[in-house]
């Protein structure tokens, strides 16, 4: 099997913006938290597909953190970009912020971050492999390294929690 | 009175973009011309009340104008900035763009444009004044110059079609 | 090729009649332009292809004038005719009055009026001919000669824009 | 306690209608019954404000018939009257007809009847009296007198069904 | 025609929950009778497809009542079951609770209660015999008895309106 | 400062359920990521609210699995409960099951698991101490245990990242 050709971070990058309006808004009048996600998942999605060059699914939050709140009337921004790849799959890496709709003179705020795992699926909906990414930046460099990170932890995590199912398990 | 301050162009100028869905289609599978002129409007007025440091209401869309289609899952991109400013009112210019949400090879599509009027108000809905536009670039001070054009082509508009109805009143 | 029989301008007009719900306004309370826009959009689209039979998309926007605010809670009727034809495309004209929801002792007030150019298409998407439109009442006549004034200032207004952006080009 | 003075049947009779969407439809793409009584109960809750002068709310839906299906696309029409008061309760009746949006040709056909029974309310949510109605045609005079039968079918039935469960209740 | 074989009450009983937003509520900012009335519509609809093993759609509400108001914020709860079959149609008894989100010590109240009668079509719209149902408990066999009941009221409220109106033709 | 008095598990825990519709669906058709993670977050933050009594908000996601694709006209589940507390803060675990919403001899499949931090707040939005939840059955143990490993390695990732940038930075 082939491999593929690399592909640059800068060719999928991606950012969407809109208006937090009512609609958005939990029962205290902030902009909750699954609204955000939601925007989250469609510029990752967006990022992954445009990287993969077909369709790719979530498999996996790795974390999400939330900061500051956002409110009704801030323009909400997610910029999106490929972190790190694997044979099928690759972390996209979100970094949210928000600012008064209607105030130009004000810094947006980082209100969220979040790094999410999606895999390459072709028409059976059988994992297909994808192009590797290649980190052009200081930052991107950074940021596959720490995917790798948390990619391990991951990996960690989830042993440590079957281990200690095993360990519970009456004899 | 004093005259208000000069702010430039681009401290208000604005860019937001989000994906077409189906709740965007009209009856045939295309996104409809409302769903635009709405993003449009909300893009637009952000721009307004940037500039006018407050709110600022639609008074009249001079012209706008469809190219060509847009489609289920295009990124669709609204750029605005002030054209021109008067007294209490001002000229905001809109371009819309769209492209293939999965796509990071083709280029955006100009999907439409669009010219807005909107007056600046104060707390009791009055017409208050506006610090006037400072255009910077040379497309800056050609849309600057062609809004000027729109507005008296909209004044001449009224006066030939008040003189339209003054002839046709039976007598 | 042969002219397609007239059809009268009562055949195909439309009423349109909602209340605006909290949806639909906008970040000061008061039911925003886009709203507005794009029940004028769809009720003129719906005109449109009840007098062309079949498929008909908005090209431009006219004239739009927003007079009063609309308010959550309102009535919003938006009522569409068509006011002239050409050979593929036609004007629609849309007048919007509103009137609180509760009130039936209220007079609807006229907040907004608009004109939109709608062009047939095929199914190749292919501009085709449609029936002229055959005006009835005075109000009928008078429309149609009013969207010829304004159909003269458009083609007016483009040409004077072009000459401009020529004078301008560098030599 | 003063009686309030009468009202006539036409003062706050009120008709809605809006182009159904792909929003609108069940899981078999026809428009549910769900989407058809969200808005007979809104024409008919702005009817019982508009009679009763303030705010009312539905108590029970008397009867409610869903006579053929409606499509997307079509334009659905409720047209609501009160039918019937009492002395703090009255019945609204709907009747909804749906056409395609695009055809100018056909008939509107009647999809569904409703009866709805609301009561005026107070600042306290204490029932409070309401104006009579003064039927004016003879469909009124025969919308009031059948409503009289619902009504009495009503109070027959509850009769009916708590005596049945007096009897099977063990001793 | 060979007999359907009966299916239990508990084989398609089904419960739905979900929160009440500010997109919920009527211009009170209590949520609205056609909110509930949607959530019992898709609720009911859910469970008579369950037991019918296919499609069945809305042909009549019997009877809906509202008993005390459902706030902005209540986790709304519809509980569905089939109360009475009979050879191609059903009804199908809905019970509505309400409680606060955010509360875990207030018992739900019972918000409203319907009753809605189902009809099972086949692939062309026709009705079709569908399985009777098989009470199990006391509760089950009581509610049997007075879909009866209904069934009997709405049969006669049918055939006294008729004799009302044949009685009021002109002779 | 006294101790607040501990409060079982069962005492907040708490499922919604609803019919995933197509305005919850991708562009492929499918449910996507974003949809459930609204629900998930609605969920988990009603029970965080419940167990705390009064305001916590969505400080991080820790780990969210998509298992298997999620179809419209699926009955999403959500059952959330509280899993861990610290002293303002707790874990809330979501499981995430569907069925097909008209079929009710297929079992809910297992589609995701998410564990949530929330952080529960005062009127001056600082963080305030929350009662201590007492596990009760023996899965509730392990799932205490759990989010305990899931705490560590979190803290220990962090601390993983911050190290890795120190290293990087240029001296």
């Amino acid at each position: 099997m082939t491999e593929l050709r690399g592909v640059p971070v800068s060719a999928s990058r991606l950012s969407l913006s809109r208006i937090a309006t009512v609609l958005d808004a939990n029962l205290y009048g902030i902009v909750h938290g699954g609204t955000v996600m939601r925007m989250i998942d469609e510029t990752a999605g967006a990022v992954a597909s445009r990287h993969c060059g077909g369709r790719a699914v979530t498999v996996a939050v790795d974390e999400m953190v939330f900061l500051v709140p956002v409110h009704i009337g801030d323009i909400i921004t997610c910029q999106a970009q490929v972190n790190w790849t694997g044979r099928t799959s690759c972390e996209i890496g979100v970094r949210v912020t928000a600012q008064p709709w209607d105030r130009a003179d004000e810094e947006p705020r980082h209100v969220a971050s979040a790094y999410l795992v999606f895999v390459a699926i072709d028409e059976n909906e059988r994992p297909r492999a994808i192009p590797p990414v290649i980190p052009e930046t200081e930052d991107d460099h950074r940021r596959f390294h720490e995917a790798e990170i948390r990619r391990g932890t991951r990996l960690a995590r989830r042993e440590a929690i079957l281990r200690s199912r095993e360990r519970a398990r009456p004899r």
